[in-house]
């Protein structure tokens, strides 16, 4: 049954995706032939239909992408690593202006220098477009803090830069928080009065 | 950006894949389309060259499948729910002979009654196989036990009839067991001298 051995072997090729699942995946394909059919469909229309905007950097079903044609985006650039980040913060339906995706974060354990991101775009389209500000949202690892520091050197002088807050996650108990969680949100309190 | 919340959407209805894991999937195929390209494959090939073995119900690459036309395999019949169990048997490499897929678990709850699987079939298989024996391998769960009850006592008299053991899970502790697989392996427990 190699057919089979090879859909299971695909499947373990994404992310969060083991040899286990991929088996009840395969498995259910071969049921339901139908729920293959739509996920054929949508893998084809991915890979014709979606390319990536030559400004941001974003995913996009043009040349331009449009969060990046939107006249009434304000004028700030919200910096990420991936794509995947662009869509969390559309998602929360608060901030209203652009993005610039960097396609990863500083890593050199894997090579990753500040020459194979999207860094030197981002100065050009900080003078160009006149930014009136820079806010760095990348992850809260070592990579995204390492990321962040360079961009904020490189950047200096050109605009005003923010970064996201640090703190306790929304709901969540003292008891539960990490020690680095716990001194970052002692560190970064708010004045209330 | 349709397209790809329709793949998001066309993922997550894979079993264990929710929308969070779907929309990591997506973005990763967007990243590299090789992968989805083989998926695509994969999902091509299961629908166009797999089918159901039209003796034992397992999926298959021709009519009858090479469990059911191996002549060593021995003349024993294990029912299992799914295709999916008859992988995991093989994977044991125990097991040397044939197998009956029920297509299911009797459970009245989802309307799924004796009728909708191929109990029928098999009762038909063992008199015209003359099997030696009938190995009821079905889930350890309410629906499972079920079945197992059901079959048996439809089968009664026409081979010799056996069941999975049940009892601790290799490597489990006896802290860590649950009070009903504790109370089974106490009952089901096997003389040593």
């Amino acid at each position: 049954m190699d057919i089979i051995e090879e859909a299971i072997e695909a499947f373990s090729q994404l992310p969060g995706i083991g040899p286990k699942s991929a088996k009840r995946i395969v498995y259910s394909l071969l049921s339901s032939p139908q729920k293959g059919k739509k996920i054929e469909g949508a893998i084809e229309r991915l890979s014709g239909e979606i390319t990536f905007c030559k400004i941001c950097g974003n995913v996009s079903d043009g040349e331009v992408c449009k969060i990046c044609s939107d006249p009434s985006r304000e004028n700030e650039i919200c910096v990420v690593g991936r794509p995947l980040d662009v869509m969390s913060f559309e998602k929360t339906g608060v901030y209203r202006g652009k993005y610039h995706v960097l396609g990863g974060l500083i890593d050199p354990m894997s090579g990753i220098g500040p020459e194979d991101l999207k860094i030197r775009e981002l100065k050009e389209r900080v003078e160009k477009e006149g930014a009136k500000e820079v806010i760095l949202a990348l992850d809260s690892t070592v990579e995204g803090e390492a990321t962040s520091a360079f961009i904020a050197s490189f950047l200096k002088g050109s605009t005003k830069i923010s970064r996201l807050a640090s703190g306790m996650p929304v709901g969540s108990e003292l008891e539960y928080t990490d020690e680095l969680t716990l001194s970052r949100a002692l560190t970064d309190r708010m004045r209330e009065s």
